[in-house]
């Protein structure tokens, strides 16, 4: 076990600080919760974009770009959105020297002044659907910071997207829920469930707020994405109006939907272990390291570092891609070297020594089961690519079958309190049949110490009696402590 | 000529304006100086950003991500920085609802907030060079926006290294500008003169500043991209320091580096006509479109839209990524759908008419000549990949004709004035020998009613008398009126 690192077992939030640290994916900037994205950090938000830009222009998707300023009286415009949103704004009051007559907020979202813009881009019908995604940073000032999970600026995607009907506007709704449940899942080896927010943990101005909820090492839930479907709300409040096909006038329904770096929070606390970061090889980096280990500066250079960089070219073709690296660091020790990369997640290590060369039969060392094998130069390059598909499988069964293991139904509010205790064997997520009202799942929140529903999966339709209020056609939801 | 752009030859500003609308690349935003990026401007904005990244990547740079805010007392640590930045800032006052303690500015660069962290970064010689690139946007507030060129919030790219000694700072420096000269040539087709700036036109707190200038079409000069040498004078006001090997303290030495959505600018007013934009294939993102003409709907669906969908996959295929498009705006007349893809600058254009479908052969219509070929359904890949090659280097070689037959040589004061007049019949850039002083460049200024020294080009050590001071051993310098 790691000296670096404090064991998940006896202290999971400072483990998983350890572990963020031990690998330097990010550090706290000198502005209040805000952090610096370091670069190995940003290598796995940039694999992240890159899985999650490509479905969306899959989907018939483009990027665009609008301003980080929002003028104040945009935000007053829908309420339940600055009702939301103001209380965590930062406030330019001042800019090019002189006061400014009205604040601009740091977009902490951007319905607002996309609404406006749509607006004056839509006229007809056939200016609908409008399909636009954006890369950006967002601003929301948080009290209780936490590296990638809570910061007072983050990195996210942030779709937003107009339609000429109800119809439509809901499918693409669902369709980008679909398409978040599956690149976790399949990139990210994160298993989810996805369904439909309680009316507490909506989106401020959405009609219906859907998400993707995962859950953590701890048994906690963790919101991952989130679409909502706005109706008319934001298209009323800024006139997003078009002359539909009949020749009417009618107001354009919109949608939202966002993934952030909090992915990578989600990515260390499903995967990580007591030495460190865990990546899926399909999103990590580095997916191989080969390790050339001599103390014969000579044998080094003419020798091992030859075919560590032959194999490492080799491994590259077969991957499409810059994935493999030769590690150079022979000031350490190679335990310090192996430690190194296994503390970053690094999936497959290769460890090439005198005996290995002599051999021409390598190491190979998979970073989820500490496995290691003999593999000759010839089978290398398939064997790697097998490995690095065996290891991402693996790591979403792991996930999969520790999110069922604490997964139960609970019948009823007694049964619901012993779940969460603070001595309870379980925790977890509870499955329970649910029809009370907001005033009700906040009781809950009071009774079980911080459970809250976190979905209502959109694929369960079974019915029972409400744990709450004894109803007894409600609809099934998942209740959790979530971060 | 199209009927809503105004021509470049009478009205160069509005033409500029106009291109930018009718190929919707971007807007103003409802937020003082700042702009929309509408998805035809940014797709561009993508390839340009995917082209430099490779290139930074190449060259051993990773990228990460800083805060967009910066504590104000950072900016003061280096005089001559807050001193060149201050005024151009705008100011978070209030957060979470509550008046901050100390304000902060959002960036508008990021050379403090990035020498904070490399100082708690660096320890050892083993921990440099660190080579370090963010992509994202800055705000400097503007007096006089214009679309791309000057915008309250722009998109760039801000490289920062530190090194261990001054001899690998400067080479970073050199290659970083040749990295930019090579890309605006190779991709964008831009010619640019690359050299290093004078005292008057420093970034505040560099040592040296080099910049790449082209040249637009109203023989104007642009400056493209700066690569800043910023010796210590960032590692001692953040104490960037570091025990060298002989186990001595020292500062590091700091270069920066940034190419900005400005390159967008460049790319309208190097290459547009009259009919609107033309872009360069290279980094067109629609670089082929397929427009299946006829009356009949039956024919569109039975015959024309397959065979204009197969040539689009071939088309992709050989292109190697989803470059071609086909056309379906079948409610606007062919000459109109061919205008829209014209005034968007796609380089290629097929049309697929009821004759050419029978023929097998289709009409290839090139954008920057206006060529028209017949080219058959086996040849098309073939034949397109060629014309697309044609098109860069024929832009390419174009606008290099052009700076070109518009750079003289000017070999007094009078004749410098005389060139730069409202009623010449020059105008462009003026190479001159030049030693004067900072006050004697500001004097040039007024005298030619505003031209600059673009650079002092570093490939060009010939000497002579000094046009100003009459010194006789001057650098060869540029001057012109720049954007």
């Amino acid at each position: 076990m790691a000296k670096n690192i404090t064991s998940k077992e006896s202290n999971f939030s400072q483990w998983y600080l350890d572990v963020i640290k031990a690998a330097q994916l990010a550090d706290y900037a000198p502005v209040r919760g805000c952090m610096v994205v370091r670069p190995n950090g940003y290598g796995i938000w940039e694999n992240i974009q890159a899985v999650f830009d490509r479905a969306f222009k899959e989907t018939g998707h483009v990027n665009a770009y609008f301003p980080l300023l929002i003028p104040n009286s945009f935000m007053e415009r829908e309420a339940e959105h600055v009702e939301g949103f103001a209380p965590e704004c930062a406030v330019v009051t001042h800019a090019g020297g002189e006061k400014l007559e009205e604040p601009y907020v740091i977009r902490p979202t951007s319905e607002t002044v996309i609404g406006h813009m749509y607006s004056q881009w839509v006229q007809s019908w056939r200016d609908l659907p409008i399909l636009i995604n954006q890369w950006c940073s967002v601003v929301r000032w948080e009290k209780r910071p936490r590296l990638f999970l809570r910061t007072s600026e983050f990195l996210w995607q942030e779709g937003h997207t107009a339609h000429s009907t109800r119809e439509e506007a809901f499918a693409e709704t669902f369709q980008m829920l679909d398409v978040y449940q599956r690149i976790m899942q399949e990139e990210l080896a994160l298993p989810v469930l996805y369904g439909e927010k309680s009316e507490n943990e909506r989106f401020p101005g959405a009609d219906n707020t859907y998400s993707c909820e995962a859950m953590m090492g701890d048994k906690k839930a963790l919101q991952a994405g989130t679409s909502h479907f706005l109706g008319q709300n934001f298209a009323r409040a800024f006139n997003i109006s078009f002359q539909n096909k009949n020749g009417e006038m009618d107001f354009a329904w919109t949608t939202s939907w966002g993934v952030s770096t909090r992915l990578i929070g989600a990515l260390i606390m499903t995967h990580a272990d007591n030495d460190g970061l865990v990546l899926p090889p399909r999103i990590a980096p580095v997916k191989v390291v080969i390790i050339p280990i001599s103390k014969d500066e000579r044998k080094i250079k003419d020798e091992l570092e030859p075919l560590a960089e032959n194999i490492m070219r080799q491994l590259n073709s077969a991957l499409n891609g810059l994935y493999a690296q030769v590690d150079k660091q022979y000031h350490m020790r190679p335990a310090d070297r192996f430690f190194y990369h296994l503390q970053r997640g690094v999936p497959v290590r290769i460890e090439l020594g005198e005996g290995e060369y002599d051999a021409r039969k390598f190491t190979v060392v998979r970073r989820d089961t500490s496995e290691k094998e003999r593999i000759s130069v010839e089978a290398i390059a398939d064997r790697v690519k097998t490995l690095l598909k065996d290891i991402q499988d693996n790591l979403y069964y792991k996930a999969r079958t520790f999110r069922d293991d604490n997964t139960h139904d609970v019948l009823s509010l007694g049964e619901l309190k012993e779940f969460f205790a603070k001595d309870s064997s379980k925790g977890g997520f509870a499955r329970a049949y649910f029809s009370g009202s907001s005033d009700d799942e906040r009781d809950i929140k009071d009774i079980t110490g911080g459970a809250t529903i976190r979905c209502m999966p959109v694929d369960d339709d079974t019915r029972g009696p409400c744990i709450y209020t004894g109803h007894p056609d409600a609809r099934r939801v998942i209740f959790a402590k979530a971060y």
